[in-house]
């Protein structure tokens, strides 16, 4: 038998055959990314039940030198998930671990293996009168172990931080099949080097998360959201500093939308209707939060802060909502600017960040430097002002051709804006990782010091380079 | 020449003669810790005034093969930056290094260099109307790069976290020289491994900080200081919950004190008084506060927390402070705890940290478990409740040889509670830090997995094993 037969037999025997397929037609929705840009193949899916499982299987690469791609809900932005072309690569699906191991309402949190999907975990939380603050649209796909292994971001990020700041323990497997178990959340350890810090966030190629155990909030008793007319980027910074200062730790989001963003929402969604009866440069959505227990008037803390904002000249206009529905309404032309965007045509779209208070200037400048430099183009830019992050689009020139737009200007726009970014000090990617998308970007404008420090940290802990290889590093 | 003399006259030449001594008699009070528990000695003392000069030392270093023991303001508890009795080591001090790069008022943040001392960052943000939340009782010497290669903690942790979550960006030089610099702070980066916090708790084992950006906060408008009398431990962690639904993000300490432990503070201040009439099992210290543009009624939100717990059955007796002046008095009690103690005999102490809901259980078990099985020993547990971290003091039985009982029986018990603080899935060392003198116990009791990784990411960045030798890994 060739080595990669007894591979498999081995691994076949140690998953059973609920564990294990040598299908590619049974995996093939696994080898392509779900935004479609990326396709592989693999030796076979190994879907693992339990750690024990996944740290033999692991054990199991190791002695036969077979790389191993993890995969969690598949919805990543930057192909982390999918493996080369190669077909030489296990890919290797967490989504049958998704027990929940304990539940502590007590003391608000609650430990999980990698597979649960976010949107369960937002209903074990709500079933319990908590919440899991992050989210974002592939909740419904998305899970843990992908969450952690990409850092995830969202719209709740201002507040909560990103999952980096709600993970309070975590389990991985590492590279050799040993398991790291920090389970157990301890407020204050100094025992050494923060390895559950270095794990999240490094995209599967450092170890695989099996299980964590996540920060729990109170659920939100009250929300406000209101929408504010501005006449400048630069006032929807003077005003998020206002609301800082004046709604504190209960400003929720803060959120930015350029006019032209919202009347294509408006023309997408034929039954919306604007918050603001004048046309304004920019929006600004916030959402103001009470959280259960909070005994907190919300409605006056809103009225205390907007008229505080009319009196300084910091607002155009402003509404807030007066109920639930309103405030859905409110953040459903938010969240439809991208596919409003995207039905405007073919585009590029960057997750990029600089510092917060420089992002006005900064989007002032890119905007204008990138429809000159590519004429026909359309830039735009909204997105979490508040964590000096925006999604930045640049809409082809009507009627291009699609795929020779992507592989020639497309790409060659990308670069610029990246330039740019880095130019200004802030980062190619803010909340959607590095993946297979930006590796080579991040490899042209990656600082050399952290490049070598990633590789060395690498090459010491996945010496063979079997874990996720051609991601990130 | 000798390589010695070789190395010796190129680092004089490159730093100049401020920069460095080579006469022990000149940094002799540098070689021992300011515990006076470890004594070493060094080649010299290199005193860098930039952070070239700190990288072309360390590049010097390198070549001659001379190790490199970086101290802040020998302000630490467990001898981390203390150089062992070879002599072959280079003490480099970065305490001339302590210029403020920038200071930015408005984004509340400040860039500054390794070797700025806490209290003068404490007046420098005090002077702008803001403030750097963390302190702790060497903030008289102890300097930025020392707070950040240990993690600090102190007690305004609960609100704020560790040193940890303070640093916004970060610049160190790495061991071969080369300097990583991250200072600009980006709110979202999701650019591969977090580098950043790998160096943040390292013991300059990984990196030598030499500037970094802090987060700061607004000034305190108004504070509350409540002193609560308790029947027990576990009465105080329900009366923390309670205080945490309802005074939210606005809790600002929380801290327990045994009857014993108010008694002996008591006797050794002659002038302070019990702020409470009874003496209760137990004692809390709550600090609640409002921020600067925060609109907080701190009566009301005292009155209202204090008389639901009262309601509650939470609390047996209460005193809410009526003036700074009566908020300080309680807190000098908290403080003076330390003090009392030692006075009162030789002790073993221990910063250690359990999950915090498992705290009260812990300390009524392990305060008996110890007593019994030393006789004459007097335990006592006291500190951050609400961090899950205690301090734990072991006083020897009176009329022991000091020497003798440190060296046998205080070691013995220091073992055994830390055996202990591990079976409880706790760790043992909260906010100190390991140093040599927690070193062989991390050995002996820390989990091997993480033990391996750790010595791979130092073996990894610092091959020649230069940096701190002898400390934590």
């Amino acid at each position: 038998m060739t080595n990669k037969e007894t591979f498999l037999g081995e691994a076949a025997r140690l998953l059973g055959p609920k564990g294990f397929e040598t299908d590619p037609a049974e995996f093939a929705p696994w080898l392509t990314d779900w935004r479609g840009r990326f396709t592989g193949r693999a030796l076979a899916l190994a879907s693992p039940q339990n750690t024990r499982e996944v740290a033999e299987l692991v054990r199991l690469c190791a002695r036969h030198g077979v790389s191993i791609v993890p995969q969690g809900g598949n919805s990543g932005m930057v192909g982390g998930a999918t493996p080369d072309s190669s077909g030489n690569a296990l890919l290797l699906s967490l989504r049958r671990m998704k027990a929940v191991r304990d539940l502590d309402v007590t003391n608000r949190k609650v430990t999980c293996e990698a597979g649960l999907v976010l949107h369960n975990l937002h209903e074990l939380a709500a079933g319990q009168g908590l919440r899991f603050p992050l989210t974002l649209g592939g909740k419904g796909s998305a899970t843990v172990g992908g969450l952690i292994s990409t850092n995830a971001g969202g719209s709740q990020v201002l507040r909560h931080g990103s999952m980096r700041a709600l993970v309070l323990g975590l389990e991985a497997v590492l590279a050799d099949g040993s398991v790291f178990s920090m389970l157990t959340p301890l407020k204050k350890d100094n025992r050494g080097f923060d390895l559950k810090q270095l794990l999240i966030g490094s995209e599967g190629t450092l170890g695989i998360v099996t299980a964590a155990t996540l920060k729990l909030s109170p659920a939100i008793a009250d929300r406000k959201v209101i929408w504010v007319g501005l006449p400048s980027l630069k006032a929807a910074r003077t005003l998020l500093l206002h609301c800082q200062d004046h709604a504190g730790p209960q400003l929720e989001g803060f959120e930015v939308i350029p006019q032209h963003c919202l009347d294509s929402v408006l023309q997408y969604l034929p039954d919306a209707r604007a918050p603001l009866v004048e046309a304004h440069a920019w929006h600004a959505l916030i959402e103001v939060i009470a959280d259960a227990g909070q005994a907190t008037a919300l409605d006056a803390l809103c009225e205390g802060m907007m008229t505080a904002a009319f009196e300084g000249g910091l607002v155009e206009d402003a509404a807030i909502s007066a109920s639930e529905a309103q405030a859905e309404a409110m953040w459903l032309l938010r969240e439809s600017i991208a596919p409003a965007e995207r039905a405007k045509g073919t585009a590029v779209q960057h997750d990029i960040s600089v510092a917060v208070e420089k992002m006005p200037e900064f989007v002032e400048a890119i905007i204008p430097a990138i429809e000159a430099a590519w004429s026909g183009s359309r830039a735009v830019a909204f997105g979490h002002l508040g964590d000096g992050n925006v999604h930045f689009h640049v809409l082809a020139p009507v009627g291009v051709d699609e795929a020779a737009w992507h592989a020639g200007d497309g790409k060659a726009i990308s670069s610029q804006v990246y330039d740019l970014v880095v130019a200004w000090g802030g980062s190619i990617s803010a909340e959607h990782g590095i993946g297979q998308l930006k590796r080579d970007e991040l490899r042209r404008l990656g600082d050399p010091v952290a490049l070598a420090m990633m590789a060395r940290v690498k090459q010491a802990l996945d010496p063979a380079g079997l874990l996720n290889p051609g991601k990130l590093t």
